[in-house]
């Protein structure tokens, strides 16, 4: 390597600097949302709001400005003149934080404001709307955010499709023509499952699932297990209460989980929390060496749903999981497992039943939800739906897929938050996730040592393996990257068509 | 008035906008503290720090830039050309803004990173030193501390003494002539006292402060009692349990208050939690039209120390409140109360007995290990006194004053974390906070109405005094202003010698 001058590590770290600052402030604001959802006052909900919106406004300034403008400039002209240390992290970061900046510098403020007030006012009329069966009342609502979404794919530009722009902010470098080749596979290979399974008629008593389960019993022995199954400890973690479920965290070693309790329907806390581990221990995983940095977090909402998925349902509900830690989850509720089994409950929590509802679905129903929601973005983008037509067209999908008709938009069009807080593009992630999840299973297995300890529900040299494998790179690394590198083929759904046909054929008893 | 030009009141709501994004700023690093006292898991605490001291050094930047600079300049111009709404408030907003900022941009960026490290190095070196009571070790770092808070005296510029412009952080516009001269006259008319009381002897019991009283029920009637009695509802506050006790808070409606439980001394969480609600009924009741401003806050240390010391001492250690709570106390800890009085516990909270520890004192002596400390902080500051000669120092007065002498430096002149945190000008705050306190009170109690409800142990009138008298104001005047305002007298020791000699000459019977 040739002598690097003195001037040459400083661009770099100049940058570095500003971008530590910029992550810390992130991470505040961050901290802001999770004391607003899980520790503050009522009181102070009208202030927390301005406090958020400032210091988002504050970041996207500072990070769009003239100052982080020439340092990336000069860092970058230094990579190219060869005078860095040429370390890969060096040019990763490079990478990921021109994206971001290009990306950032796209929105014009008037359109960031007239997009963040459109969200404000759609999420509120949705609320009025689901609570009042009134999708006539959010429509108009709908369509401003879909013209402001339809303006946000041309200022950030598409080769293909203009929602690959959509795409794209979730899942960094899918296509959607990649998207639409994998469900149609999916559908294809899933539905006749699903068919079979339903005609196979179910005689299964679910009712422990409702049976008294105390909360604090739920707490500890999630907690217990999330511990000893999956790694997280008390010493970098914390399990809260909020209304809606959701991980966070402020660094690798500040992660923050949050449940909700049923004492008559305990599979919510339970999978849940196990389901934001998977969340937490992909953010614990990260390189340390990427800490205060963009690169220091999960590649995508897709790979990050692929190790929570893969914690809840390929670990949290297989026959394996339930034969070692059914004891201990019968010690915490006696009441609850008087007279189960381990493979009472392992039925019990893999009951497949086409429903209404996306975050009640079973692991076999839910990629429907998502298929269809995912269609009907298309068809919106593409201007061959109008927000009118949303009912029909979702209610018509819903008996496609499922063979169930939502007797009110509450439960059907009208069920989730996404829409109103300008989100789209963002449900092919929940699949994908699912479908990576056990990609990367099946992959781990090909070595005997990880098997036969996945076998006794022993998950540390899986979890080792998703370590070096997917969590360290952060975003150093495409999802694209990811699932290639670790499972030796692009992302595609064969390992979970065949998860879902073994567990469920031998669950159904099918042929 | 004459009609205001368009751009007019844009540059006090140009200006207001940008101190309202400091003021966010601000409060995000609050929460950042507050967490990590109270809620974070352990292994966060390194990058924490890292995040921390980032942001603050990013508000620092950004308020002493050019654009912050360039703001109140142009709002200045525009205060000056009568083109304001002439408000009283933009008037206070522009001149605290102004002192800030000249404060703010008189230290260079290398001093206050030398005094960071400095504060850094001797915090740890005082942690050291105290668990070994090895002043020595600690002597050098105080050495640089002082040196360092000489620089900054001459830095900050002063009238008369150096020490004047460290009282000024922490109490604006008070002098160390007049601490000197209110000091001089509160010991001269207290130490008489002190001395009767200690000559009178002292049979009583106080085994009762050292009975079982289980932490919930200590944390359920201290904040029952902090609502019923001093207004502190859930709707705005929460109490955590955090290894220093303290108030904090991130606007007027999100008051944190911290304590800790030793289940045999109720005392502590009981009179702590009542304290720290003093602080945060201060910051509860400052006005709503301060709000995200720099005035949005208490006027200085000695005002928000006479509120928690109202609430803790001239209220919740009165006759008349345990008269009306002891039944609700009692039956919160039967075990405790078993055998005991209305009148028995308040003689036990109140017994007056010369001490080694500050925080642990009554409220006779308390003041004199404050005035100790002062007077070695002006030898130190005017070269008078060498750090060697501390210990020697501190046991002279600790003797002449409370007729006691620390057996070890532990339990002296190491005992105080403020030294090695750099705060020198900061103690007589808490004496300050004392006399303020029982001046108020006086002045309150005026009105029948007020004394009448006090006498019955309710607060509501006094609440709804201190609120318009102090409260409201925030840091729109400055503490001389508000004790003249509000009592019609500067600062001075006469009611609280008067309160002393009342209660305790009771107590005690003396003649």
């Amino acid at each position: 390597m040739t002598s690097v001058p003195e001037t040459a590590t400083t661009a770099i770290a100049d940058l570095r600097r500003r971008l530590n600052m910029l992550s810390d402030l992130g991470n505040a604001t961050a901290l802001l949302h999770w004391d607003m959802e899980t520790q503050m006052p009522p009181d102070a909900a009208r202030v927390r709001g301005l406090q958020m919106a400032s210091l988002d406004g504050l970041r996207h300034e500072l990070f769009t400005g003239a100052e982080t403008r020439s340092l990336l400039m000069a860092a970058e002209a230094q990579g190219q003149r060869g005078e860095t240390q040429g370390s890969e992290l060096e040019a990763d970061l490079l990478r990921v934080t021109r994206r971001d900046f290009d990306k950032a510098t796209k929105l014009p403020t008037h359109f960031v404001e007239a997009l963040s007030q459109a969200q404000s006012d759609a999420h509120h009329a949705w609320i009025q709307a689901r609570a009042g069966n009134d999708f006539a009342h959010f429509a108009p609502f709908l369509e401003r955010i879909l013209g402001l979404k339809r303006q946000y794919t041309e200022l950030m530009g598409y080769q293909d499709h203009p929602y690959d722009a959509l795409l794209d902010d979730y899942e960094p470098g899918i296509k959607t023509a990649q998207v639409r080749a994998i469900f149609a596979d999916l559908r294809e290979r899933t539905l006749p499952l699903l068919r079979r399974i339903v005609a196979a008629g179910d005689a299964g008593d679910y009712t422990v699932l409702t049976r008294l389960f105390p909360a604090q019993a739920q707490r500890e022995v999630s907690l217990r297990i999330a511990a000893e199954a999956f790694g997280l400890l008390p010493g970098f973690s914390r399990l809260d209460v909020s209304a809606h479920p959701f991980q966070t965290n402020f660094s690798a070693d500040d992660l923050r989980i949050t449940t909700r309790f049923d004492e008559h329907y305990f599979p919510m806390s339970l999978f849940g929390t196990w389901h934001e581990t998977g969340h937490a221990m992909y953010e614990h995983g990260v390189g340390r060496d990427l800490e205060r940095t963009p690169l220091s977090s999960g590649a995508s909402l897709g790979v990050h749903e692929s190790q929570s998925r893969l914690f809840e349902n390929l670990l949290g509900r297989s026959r394996a999981f339930w034969q070692r830690y059914f004891p201990e989850v019968a010690a915490a509720a006696p009441e609850m497992a008087a007279g189960q089994s381990a493979e009472s409950i392992y039925r019990a929590v893999n009951r497949v039943q086409p429903s209404l509802i996306r975050v009640e679905a079973d692991e076999v129903t839910y990629n429907f939800h998502i298929m269809l929601r995912f269609e009907i973005e298309l068809e919106l983008i593409e201007g061959k739906l109008e927000v009118a037509g949303l009912p029909a067209a979702w209610n018509a999908r819903m008996q496609e897929y499922l063979g169930v008709t939502p007797p009110s938009d509450t439960e059907g069009v009208l069920q989730d938050i996404h829409w109103s807080s300008g989100l789209m593009g963002y449900f092919p992630t929940y699949s994908l996730g699912n479908l990576l999840s056990a990609q990367l299973m099946e992959a781990a297995r090909r070595e005997p040592a990880i098997a036969a300890e996945i076998d006794r529900a022993e998950y540390g040299l899986l979890r080792e393996w998703l370590r070096v494998n997917v969590h360290q790179y952060g975003r150093r690394r495409t999802p694209g990257q990811i699932a290639e590198e670790a499972t030796g083929q692009p992302l595609n759904a064969d390992a979970y068509v065949k998860y879902l046909e073994g567990k469920y054929g031998d669950i159904y008893r099918l042929e």
